[in-house]
Order: C-alpha cells, then sequence, then structure tokens
C-alpha cells in the first residue's frame, strides 16, 4: 500500500477536465457558504483575540482579512479567515466524517491567491481536490478517531489545506506527497476544546499550517512520504481502527465533495429538523401567546447533545432545542442572532422556551422530527419533518445559500455591497483572478480595528 | 483531578527563591547545550529550506535567528530556532521520557527576551517551570504515547514552551491553564517522520505554538481548563495508558530539570559506550593499519536501532555503530563532522567499518559496553564502559560542555566571538537583560542569506 503516493499523484496529476461539471458547482456553493460564514463570524471576539495576540509578529499586510479593513500576511489570513469561518458553527459538514471541510480548505486557498495569481478555475480544482483528500483522510481515519477525541477538521482539515494548497502551486507528485508529510505530523486538535475559543482555532491552525507545509515542500522541505499509512503514520497513531482502504476507493470515480452539506441554522444539526417544524407551525399562523405547550417528539440524541433548559449564553443556547424551539416559533425562522446573549435573555424567549418538553422517540432517525402545538383553548397544531433541510436527501437550494450568505454578510459588509460581492463568488469559476474576490471580502474602513 | 490547573497554579505562582540553586544551575549547563547546538545546526538545509520558504510571510525582524546575520520576527525565531537546535540529534535529553526537553523551552524564551525584557533570573526561572511542566507531562503520557508512534518533544514540547512563556510573560493560574490548553490541542508530531526534515520540525513548531499560545492566552484567547486530563483531553486521547498522577507528583519537591542529560556525541545515545570504548582504545595508541578486527559487545538494542552496516548519507551515518566506532578509532574522538557526507565516503573509515562487528549481549545494560581490538600480530586490546559519558551516573562535566560549544559554535560564529558568548551564556543567571545574550548569539555579516 502506497497511500499517500498515490493520494499525492491523484490530487497532483488530474486534469482540470476530468472533475465533473456537478462537483465542481457544488464547489462553488460550498465558495458561497463558506464567504457567508467568514464574514458572519468575523467580528467574533475570538477572531480579534487570536488577532490582537498575533499583530506585533505579523508580516506584510497582502491578504484580505474577511470581514476587516486591514490586510494582514498571508499564512495569518488563513489562521484567522478559517476562525472565521467556523466560529459560528455554521460552516459546511461532510455528515459521513463530520468534518467541517472549507474553513481549512478555501481559507488556504483565498490567502494563496493574494502571495501569487490563481484563476477561478485553478481555484475551484484546488479546492475540489483539497476537499477530497481531507474527506477521505477523514474516512481512512475511522469513527474511532473522532470517537477518541479528536476534532477531525483539525487533523484531517490540515492535510486537506495542504493538498489544496499545493495543486495551486503545481506541486509535482513527490513533493505533494512531502506537503501531505509535513501537515499530517502537524495533525492536532482535541474536542476536549468545544465549547472554548480553541474549537475554531483548530480549523485556523489547519488552514495556516497546510499552507505553510505546502510552501515548504515547494522549497524543498522533507517528510517521510507514506505519512498517511506506515506504521508510525497518521492513521494508526491516531485512530484505533483505522480504514486506509477508504483513502483511495474511487478516486477519480466518486467525489467526496457532493456529499458535503449546508447547515440552514447555526446551531447543531440535531436541531434542524425541530427548526424545521417549528417553521412550519408559525408559517401557520399559531400566535405564541396562544401556546400552552410545546412538544418536540425527537430523536435520542438530540436530548443528549442539546438538552440544555435554561441557556446562559449564546454559545449555550446552541445546545439548547428548547431555546431553538421557543425563539423560531416566535420569529418565524431561525437566525444566526438567536445566539446572541440579547436573544438568550429575552423575557418572551425564555417564558416560551419554559413552555417546551421533549420526547425520545426510540424509532426516529436523527434528521427526524414531529413538533405538537397545545393551545390554551385546547386545540392542537402538529408539523412532522421527514428529513431537515441541509439534509443529504433535502438539500438547500442555491437561493436558500443566498439569503444566508445575504443575512451574514451583514454582519460586517455595508448593505449595497452584499450583492456585488454575492455574485462575484456565483461566478467565481470564470475568474481571472481570485484575488479580486478576495479584495471584495474586506470590511469597510468603519471596521477598521487599528 | 484538577491537573491542569495544580500544575499551571505551581508554575504561576512558585517563587523564584523556591528553586534550589542546583536546579537553577543545571539550566545553565543545560542553555550552553542548547545554544551550542543551535549554532551547530544554524546553517543545516533543514533551517534554511523553512527559513527560506516562510521568508515572505515574516514579521518585524527583531530576533535573532541563531548563527544568522540576518533577523525575522519573534515567532519565527522561536520555530528556527528550535529546529536549529534539535537537527543534529545532539541536544539534551530526559531518559525517562526521551523528551528533548530545551529545543521548544529555551527557544521560545529566548524570542520572547526580544519582544519584552527578560532578566536572567526571570529567564532561568521560566525556563526550568517550562522544563518542569514538559518532562512531567510526557511522565503523565507514559510510555505507551512514545511506543504508539508519537515524537514527545513535539507534544508535551509545546506545553513546555507555554508554560515558559507564559511565566515570563506573568501570566495567572487561569491563563496559564489556557495557555496549557491552546498548546495541548495543537499538541502533534509522528516518529514516523525521523529521518526526514519533519523531525526537527517538532521541536521548532512546538516552540512557535507554545509560545503564541502564551501570547494568546495573554489576550484572553480561552481554552478548556482540564486539557492535560479530561476524558477527552490530551493525555487520554493520546495514550493508550496515561500516568496522569505523574504530572503533580513531588511537584516543588523533586526537578525533573535535575534528570536532564547532554550528549558528548552526535549520535543516538545507545552507540555512546561503545564511542568512549574507542576513545580509551584510541588513546592506549593502537594504530588503525595494524587492526584485523573490532568486536563491538553490546546491549541488544544497539544492534536494532543502529546497526546499519554501510551508511550512505551523514544521517545514516548516525544510526550505524560501526561507523561511529571506526570514525572515534581513527580520530581519537567523535565529532559532528563524523556526520557528514564526506566522512561517510572517507575511505580509510569505510575500510575500517567493514571490519567492525556486534555481539549482542543481553545481559547488559543499554548504557555499558565493552570493546575487544583484534590486532594483525593476533594480540588484543580491550576497553569495557560502565556507564557512558553524559549518562545521569556519569554526566558531562560543565569543561565538557564547554568544550563541545566551543566545537559547534566554530560553525556559526567566527573564532574571537566564542569565547565571550560562551561566559555570556554561563552567567546568564545575572544578565539584566537577556536580549543581549540573543544578539550575542547573532551570526557574522557573512553569514547573510539574503
Amino acid at each position: 500500500m502506497r497511500i499517500t503516493r498515490e493520494l499525492a499523484e491523484f490530487v497532483a496529476a488530474t486534469p482540470s477536465a476530468s472533475i465533473p461539471a456537478d462537483v465542481r458547482r457544488h464547489m462553488v456553493r460550498t465558495l458561497v457558504n463558506w464567504a457567508g460564514c467568514a464574514l458572519g463570524g468575523a467580528h467574533d471576539p475570538t477572531v480579534t483575540a487570536a488577532r490582537d495576540a498575533l499583530l506585533p509578529f505579523m508580516g506584510p499586510p497582502r491578504a484580505t482579512l474577511i470581514g476587516h479593513a486591514d490586510k494582514v500576511d498571508v499564512l495569518h489570513a488563513a489562521l484567522l479567515n478559517a476562525i472565521s469561518s467556523h466560529v459560528l458553527d455554521f460552516d459546511d459538514t461532510h455528515l459521513e466524517t463530520l468534518v467541517h471541510p472549507s474553513g481549512p480548505v478555501l481559507s488556504a486557498l483565498l490567502a494563496l491567491a493574494q502571495h501569487r495569481p490563481i484563476s477561478g478555475r485553478d481555484f475551484i480544482d484546488a479546492a475540489v481536490l483539497g476537499v477530497e483528500a481531507e474527506c477521505r483522510i477523514a474516512l481512512g481515519l475511522g469513527k474511532a478517531h473522532y470517537d477518541a477525541g479528536w476534532h477531525v477538521t483539525g487533523t484531517a482539515g490540515v492535510c486537506g489545506a495542504a493538498v489544496a494548497a499545493g495543486r495551486a502551486l503545481g506541486l509535482d507528485a513527490r513533493r505533494m506527497a512531502w506537503a501531505l508529510g509535513i501537515a499530517a505530523t502537524q495533525a492536532a486538535g482535541l474536542r476536549e476544546m468545544f465549547g472554548s475559543m480553541c474549537k475554531s482555532l483548530h480549523a485556523g491552525r489547519a488552514a495556516q499550517n497546510g499552507l505553510s507545509a505546502a510552501l515548504m515542500a515547494q522549497a524543498g522541505f522533507t517528510s517521510s512520504e507514506q505519512a498517511l499509512e506506515a506504521p508510525r503514520g497518521m492513521a494508526r497513531v491516531m485512530s484505533g481502527q483505522p480504514d486506509l482502504a477508504r483513502i483511495p476507493q474511487g478516486l477519480g470515480t466518486t467525489w467526496e465533495t457532493l456529499a458535503n452539506t449546508f447547515k440552514p441554522y447555526a446551531c447543531g444539526l440535531v436541531i434542524h429538523p425541530v427548526i424545521d417544524a417549528c417553521r412550519e407551525l408559525a408559517g401557520q399562523g399559531v400566535a405564541p401567546d396562544a401556546i400552552a405547550e410545546v412538544v418536540l417528539q425527537v430523536h435520542p440524541l438530540v436530548v443528549e447533545l442539546t438538552g440544555k433548559p435554561s441557556p446562559a449564553t449564546g454559545l449555550e443556547a446552541k445546545f439548547s432545542v428548547f431555546h431553538c424551539a421557543a425563539a423560531t416559533l416566535l420569529d418565524g425562522t431561525s437566525r444566526h442572532s438567536h445566539f446572541s446573549q440579547a436573544c438568550v435573555g429575552d423575557a418572551r424567549i425564555a417564558a416560551l422556551r419554559d413552555r417546551v418538553r421533549a420526547q425520545v422517540q426510540d424509532g426516529m432517525r436523527a434528521d427526524e422530527a414531529r413538533v405538537i402545538v397545545v393551545l390554551r383553548d385546547g386545540s392542537r397544531r402538529e408539523a412532522y419533518v421527514a428529513h431537515a433541510l441541509g439534509s443529504l436527501v433535502r438539500p438547500m437550494s442555491e437561493d436558500d445559500l443566498s439569503g444566508k450568505f445575504r443575512a451574514l454578510a451583514a454582519e460586517a459588509l455595508p448593505a449595497d455591497r452584499i450583492e456585488p460581492v454575492l455574485r462575484q463568488c456565483w461566478a467565481i469559476d470564470s475568474s481571472a483572478d481570485v484575488a479580486a474576490l478576495a479584495d471584495a471580502l474586506a470590511g469597510p474602513a468603519s471596521h477598521s480595528l487599528t
């Protein structure tokens, strides 16, 4: 088995024309989703704390810090934009592995596009091949890897970023194998950090270290050429039950990029079918004041992961199915502003939240839910969701993605700049130089931090 | 168990006066050894490849790149100086864990001393506490961690660097726990990389990421406060058999810093007793041309780890006990120049190397050896070494360390600057500002790369 080498040869040598059009288009959707998330998260304290700490050490300010007026150096742009894009827990998800692929890959690539020119076509090729490598390495690490406590977006992510950057740099197969090795030996990220700023740091370092791995390999920095499969390589050291055959399986035929999904709501996926059902009920005109009780019939994981009855912070609210149901019934839909401190403390939401209870249904799937509203007059309304919006069988439409982008972009861009930037994202494949998009993602001068 | 917090409190709050004088003096020896190694490795292609790749992204050039004329930014100085200090495999070793403690810790601290003033006394305090944290975390990860394939200098190293930098920055216990967490969640380094440039990258990233972890914690970047001991924390995720109780055991009473050892020879420790015996034989006046055969009686590990009969490169020569024995018998001692390409190809050494054979002795300790030389006239000479020089029971003297420094420093400094710099290292404890030592470790203008 020469898996590292086989993967390196594939990502280095696959012609652009061999990547199917639907795969390329799904990567454009991924870009729209990622750019929106990065704009929405750009002013999170996680981003500004990291930026402030590292500012005295930054190099030439040539790369966009998304949503900010000031540029930073290319490596720190990769770091900070990946943090921004992951910090709202609103980015893309490869469901089988729970990798959030684009934070590492697209953040590394966009920063690199401000170091050397990359056309839209080459950018999408590199992004697809980076995401393929990332998701396949995650499949190779197996479920045991995540279960043991590794945050796979950090560990597989650094490899994906290295491949994407290496492809854009035109590395040959040998140097691509070095880039993979330099990345693999920096793979890190503990799930213990969930709930702290370090969670999105994992995506950030994956982007930054993956990008630098490709640049170092280009400069002749060597690594093992069996980094993934060797007895002391990444898969065996970091997983009790690796499945190495998954890495090359179907390369060039099956595209994991197509299995990447987008979240319509800024909270854990298991809550999403409940939100869909509450949106439907709100659309039926259920008046919140008339509600006596809300019963959520859900998969057991929903209560296990998101059973917090009275969240005290925005982050805790993401782990409260009760909060999400109440806010959606009151507001008609779920918004990322529902996970703000102001919303958590809102008396109307708190009052309704206290009237929501969950009933675990053993037979239900995780993307299925039923919500029953009992009104004060004794009548009932009910909504049933077979598959949540954003699941593989019911993906977000391109219009849905544009709507999500608009809402998130409003956090960082003036209203009149949102549509032009959104059009640039959708048109990336025909861009002559992706640096133009990077420039467009900068924030206005009023968002300067210095 | 609140191990992260207990360790954080100890390293944040221990008064300088509570660190025993012999512990402080051993850290000064560690500095002399580390500075010599970094000067000796400064122009290794590993350092220059990393530097060339990252140069376009570097920040304000305020920190010394040891052995070079040009400065780099503080974070990249930590990275590159740690690579330099580890690349010759000649740095210090904490024998129980196989951690090479000073690369991460002292590289981070020296770079920080060019960002804000640090007195010699504070520098030694921070270094001791960083090494204590590093070695204790390595003890907590247990033998299973290294055996599984982790390079513990990378994994425990990043925590040690974070603690050392955090102490110098004056972090309180809570922020010190964050610094430990930010570091722990970046812990990385695979033993698969041994033999490639990535091996010393592990020490480099440990220094750089540990330093940035402390700076980020200072700026309010949060992490879990149970990074070491939590069910999904570093020890349980990265070791099949952690021994968490070892981390706080005897804190403030037992000092792992005193168990740090220094290598007299630039190759694997298991070869050292053979070299000692060969030096003794060479000192007896054995003429190399008169030698018919050399028999090495050694511990089984010697052949397992260093049994390469005909090395082709300098790196392979470090894993050839035959090469080391031949070169020492010919040259009277072992020099790091023996691991150059020129020496590997030297016909006289190759001829003698072919006449060396090893006999495994099951009863021997790893730091014990007997070498028997059979001369062409049939007579025999024999030398027996009970404990290798550099072992815990037979440590290198301060004169030995000065000699090692002089030989290594000659690789990067003009002859007339070696003694003044060596004196500055020995006198660090009374330095008003360690930045002066950092300045002194810069190379002459003729060693400028730009």
